[in-house]
């Protein structure tokens, strides 16, 4: 019986070809968020349908008026093996601005080892990755080592909103294990990674309205409230001076890091110096006791994304402003409880408004952080499928970001999270000359392939 | 000898005259704010050096390129009387917007016992009225029983700034004893005051420089320093849970009230319920142990005059931003010192600056307050003059903002100063239909010839 090695050359003999199926689908111009494009964005998907329909998956079309559809493809006879649910979606960045481009971006241009093209890392060159394995495998064994669905969608960079809408609505749809999304980066060059967590993030606007009119600080300082001062001692009061988010109950679900966690963490090929020296600075302030490295990762954070008050012109305008606003934004970590956050922000301001303000707090839930344990089997196969096709054992990262279609299905498909990306930061996702490295291409198709086989031998 | 009560009995015998003149006075479209009208401001000055000429006074016109003349008349022949300066400026606001007048801005009209035109009370109908006075005492006795200045100036509503220069330079040319000011108002219909204290002002701009863009609030928030949350925390040092004002050694130079000030203030009819109604607001906030009026004429203040920080349009977006400013000012009292006030501000804030984030203080001394004390002989003049145009005592009032070009002359010619506004607040100062009032009009001349009178007597 034919297995993984043969699956692995079969990758490697056809690599031309599948970089020039891969040439294909970046000619399609599938700019989600123009109008304009959404006749590509439909050809990307029905691209999509014949790919996977050719290869023997069966076919689930989902569409929305207004929306470009959702691609689900199914190959279930793999028994009782897990089900690998791999997401990607095939709608891209818009390509503005276009005179930068050193080559048309819709046309593939290969230079340097890599593909340049819209598209080329996010996420079309990262998704194929995985069908291409599993056209190998069919092609080579006539068969998968897992039950398998491909799901894509075209509305990625700007919502998701029809596939977080279908995911709510019809979980059961996509039943799986696992779900396993190649859409960012290795933590640098050849160091290939497993994130296993994404925080989560909710978002406030606090509006403070004071007198009914702007008022001269001269004539009424000091006798009517300014909305400006009370709009900072809120903001102010959110974190305390050692770096703790003070809003009631805000650690209560925090789960600590484990040791073999900060001990990984630790181990990073990254230096503070050099990240802060990075973004020009001299270092960063945050909560007491951590590094810089798990406070972005792993522990919570609050940050002002906004403030609007008064007069923001040049020069000085002495006026008392009759309202003042803020947007600030929690990131959260897996376990937090968004209700409970919220009615913390309205337990902390709402005692500091003072006479003359009345406050209106806005919430946005955002989504939750996901975690998937360090010790969960599927994290070990891909652990020994990415050793196995980088040469190198992948490095476990956390992402402080938070993707909330990722969120919502993790939660609605009680899944865990893989989060492999092949891409690499100067890939220049969302700018001009995006790109993606050949050999990244063949290395992440292998591991994907391998990473079928692993996880189809956990079968009992 | 004649004396005051024949002169009183001109001013009311001309009236009619009198309201001729000042109507003459308002045809002229003497608008500082707009180049086309620079002709108009140099018609304006002549008439006053016409008018003040005319009644025997010798001319000083102090002219700069690009400003309108300071023009300056002298009658300096009352020996040791004390020499009284009564200012006034002659240019006046724009009339924008020109629709919502009812009669034309600069065709002066006489209905409801008012004279409507732009000017009509600031501040051309305000300084005639001293005018007027003098030339009274002159037709009708031949002499004036005090040495008396006018001087005036047509960049009042634009900044003062070629007068602020002139008095800086050349102070000597205005030696005086008490400056008179009419620009402003009673302080309700039938209670007319005399202002006695202006507060002073500072104005200060803090620039908060982060990383060297804005980051991503999921990859950076908690590692990185937030200039906004920084922001907040110097905004909120700044004054106390107990509206202090928490700048180092802020209130030593602040001299207390005095028990007859704050006993004048209570006997104000003024109640909070109905200062705070006018707002649209349940009340006011500020330094305790004070009323809300103490606190705006008597107290020093901290105000937040603007904020700007990341991202303000609409919705959320998760910004970590690269800077964030804060305009705020102090307003303060006499005898405060502006620059021992910038350097406790740059004390407070140092210490709070962390790492990751750059600071940049920006100073504008603005103008000191001034006090003239109740106890002051010009003041009882003053109180006398009045009460006997106005059949009804002045009240004691203080001023919250702050008139730069006053404290200026105060401090450069080293006299008290007396604010005795014969406006009314509904006098539409700086907005369509301005007028004056005839009867306060009539009652404003009548005071200025009794203060005369009134100095006049104060000789040996």
């Amino acid at each position: 019986m034919k297995n993984i090695t043969e699956v692995c050359r079969r990758i490697e003999e056809t690599q031309n070809e599948l970089v020039e199926t891969y040439r294909q689908f970046l000619e399609i111009a599938s700019v989600s968020a123009d109008s304009k494009y959404a006749q590509d964005c439909k050809s990307a998907a029905k691209w999509l349908v014949d790919k996977l329909g050719g290869m023997g998956f069966y076919i689930e079309t989902h569409e929305k008026d207004g929306h470009p559809p959702i691609i689900v493809g199914k190959y279930l006879k793999a028994g009782d093996a897990p089900t690998v649910m791999i997401y990607g979606h095939y709608d891209v960045q818009p390509v503005d601005p276009p005179d930068l481009w050193e080559t048309p971006p819709f046309s593939p241009d290969i230079r340097d080892g890599h593909v340049y093209a819209r598209g080329a890392s996010d996420d079309k060159g990262q998704f194929l990755t995985h069908i291409f394995a599993a056209a190998a495998w069919l092609e080579e064994t006539g068969s998968l080592p897992v039950n398998l669905i491909f799901l894509s969608e075209g509305e990625e960079e700007i919502g998701s909103e029809w596939l977080t809408e279908f995911v709510q609505a019809q979980p059961e749809l996509l039943p799986c294990d696992v779900i396993v999304i190649s859409d960012g980066n290795q933590f640098a060059p050849s160091v290939p990674a497993i994130t296993y967590a994404l925080r989560g993030v909710m978002c406030f606007e606090v509006n403070l309205t004071g007198p009914n009119r702007d008022l001269h600080s001269g004539s009424f300082g000091g006798a009517v409230t300014n909305a400006g001062n009370v709009l900072a001692e809120l903001v102010a009061s959110l974190v305390g001076p050692d770096g703790r988010i003070q809003v009631p109950g805000f650690y209560d679900d925090v789960e600590p890091m484990t040791d073999r966690e900060r001990q990984l963490l630790s181990e990073l090929p990254l230096t503070e110096e050099r990240f802060f020296g990075d973004l020009g600075t001299d270092g960063g302030r945050g909560e007491e006791g951590y590094t810089a490295l798990e406070r972005r990762w792993a522990r919570p954070s609050c940050d002002v994304n906004g403030l609007t008050c008064g007069y923001q012109g040049e020069g000085a305008k002495t006026v008392l402003p009759d309202c003042a606003s803020a947007k600030f934004s929690f990131r959260l970590v897996p376990n937090q409880q968004p209700d409970k956050i919220a009615a913390g922000v309205r337990e902390l301001f709402e005692p500091q408004v003072p006479s003359g303000i009345e406050m209106k707090l806005e919430v946005d839930h955002g989504s939750p952080g996901i975690l998937v344990s360090l010790e969960s089997p599927f994290v070990e196969c891909s652990a020994r499928a990415i050793e196995a096709a980088f040469g190198t054992a992948p490095v476990y990262a956390r992402e402080g970001g938070s993707i909330p279609i990722v969120a919502t299905m993790a939660q609605q498909l009680r899944a865990d999270v893989l989060l492999l990306g092949w891409g690499q930061a100067d890939n220049n996702i969302h700018s001009p000359n995006e790109r993606f490295s050949l050999e990244d291409f063949r290395r992440g198709t292998l591991a994907s392939a391998r990473l079928l086989d692993e996880i189809g031998k956990m079968k009992k």
